[in-house]
């Protein structure tokens, strides 16, 4: 039987994936070993990069090796208007349809009070201060010019439905339009699988 | 978007990843980076030490981080039975039944002449020697009495059983008995998934 300290530390290591279970974590170890020794070590070494470099862009909130990702330094965008999406993936699907060319604020996840996740876990605060910042905050008006729009693109599932919901509370008294993704995405289903029409059309249908 | 060179380079080194694509390894990418930085510099770092510790046992093939595995280590063991497999998997799926306490080779693989993997590819020479060692070659006689019966556990696809076919061939000149497990084990199937109550009873009836 295969055995060893550092075999079973790489099987660990691998079953805590998302979708790894323990029969996947050994197929995927014993591959590696076997047939792809240079890909396990560039995969470790992009690991390694990846978690030192990475961090969440200073306005959007999104992953990005930039203080500001290269999206919100995008001097052709429409500053007046921002979409809030719950993931990147999301972002990317939006991004696909091309037919929204204003910036993003990525929530990096859904309010969810049964898993401990709260407006304080996707920034609800700092999204509100990205909309209206308080008076007297330091600001750079030719830089960021006020939003006049938000449209809300969270998931329509339950979390992503009550995410929109508390968003839309909390901009209510900052004076700018608030705007939901049209119903044309189906009920239930996650952004990141629909097809791009349907979003398209969904975004062009915005109440 | 999230963007980046590392994440693409995360994503890209995850995709190699036997059984994960596009959208699994940006997910994988995402949820790592998201909610567990410790897990992936775990994952790097079991990575760079499986890589560097794990080779294959000189008697067995298996993966091991000793020059001879545990296993074959094992005075307890028979050593005039080798029963011959094609993965760790298998051989680990062998060892729950506990109806074997003979030693194993591990082929690492399958003869697969369209995927270019021919008797070179998975050591059947070192097979064969390890069975019937070379006259003149060194070798003690306490440390590793003859092998008397090889039995073949390759899996009952096409490609093993022309595996066990080809060794089979081999050995038949090396006065050895070479027994094939049980057809009890559904036709079609692999090992690994097969419960232990039928691989018991295969190795029973073996023929």
């Amino acid at each position: 039987m295969a055995e060893g300290k550092s075999l079973q530390a790489l099987q660990q290591a691998l079953g805590r994936l998302p979708g790894v279970g323990v029969k996947s974590a050994a197929r995927m170890a014993f591959h590696m070993l076997q047939h792809d020794r240079a890909g396990a070590l560039r995969l470790a070494q992009a690991l390694q990069e990846a978690v030192e470099r990475i961090c969440h862009c200073q306005l959007c909130n999104t992953l990005s090796e930039q203080p500001v990702c290269a999206t919100c330094q995008d001097g052709q965008r429409d500053r007046s208007k921002l979409c809030v999406v719950e993931t990147p993936a999301d972002q990317a699907a939006m991004e696909r349809t091309q037919a929204y060319r204003g910036l993003y604020f990525v929530l990096m996840g859904k309010l969810s009070p049964l898993d401990g996740i709260g407006p304080q876990e996707i920034g609800l605060q700092r999204l509100f201060e990205r909309v209206a910042p308080r008076q007297g905050a330091e600001q750079d008006p030719a830089e960021r010019p006020a939003v006049q729009e938000v449209i809300l693109a969270t998931n329509f599932t339950a979390e992503g439905e009550a995410t929109a919901h508390v968003i839309a509370q909390g901009l209510k008294s900052r004076g700018v339009q608030v705007t939901r993704l049209a119903r044309g995405v189906p009920v239930g289903s996650e952004l990141e699988y629909v097809d791009l029409g349907t979003i398209a059309h969904a975004l062009l249908d915005r109440r």
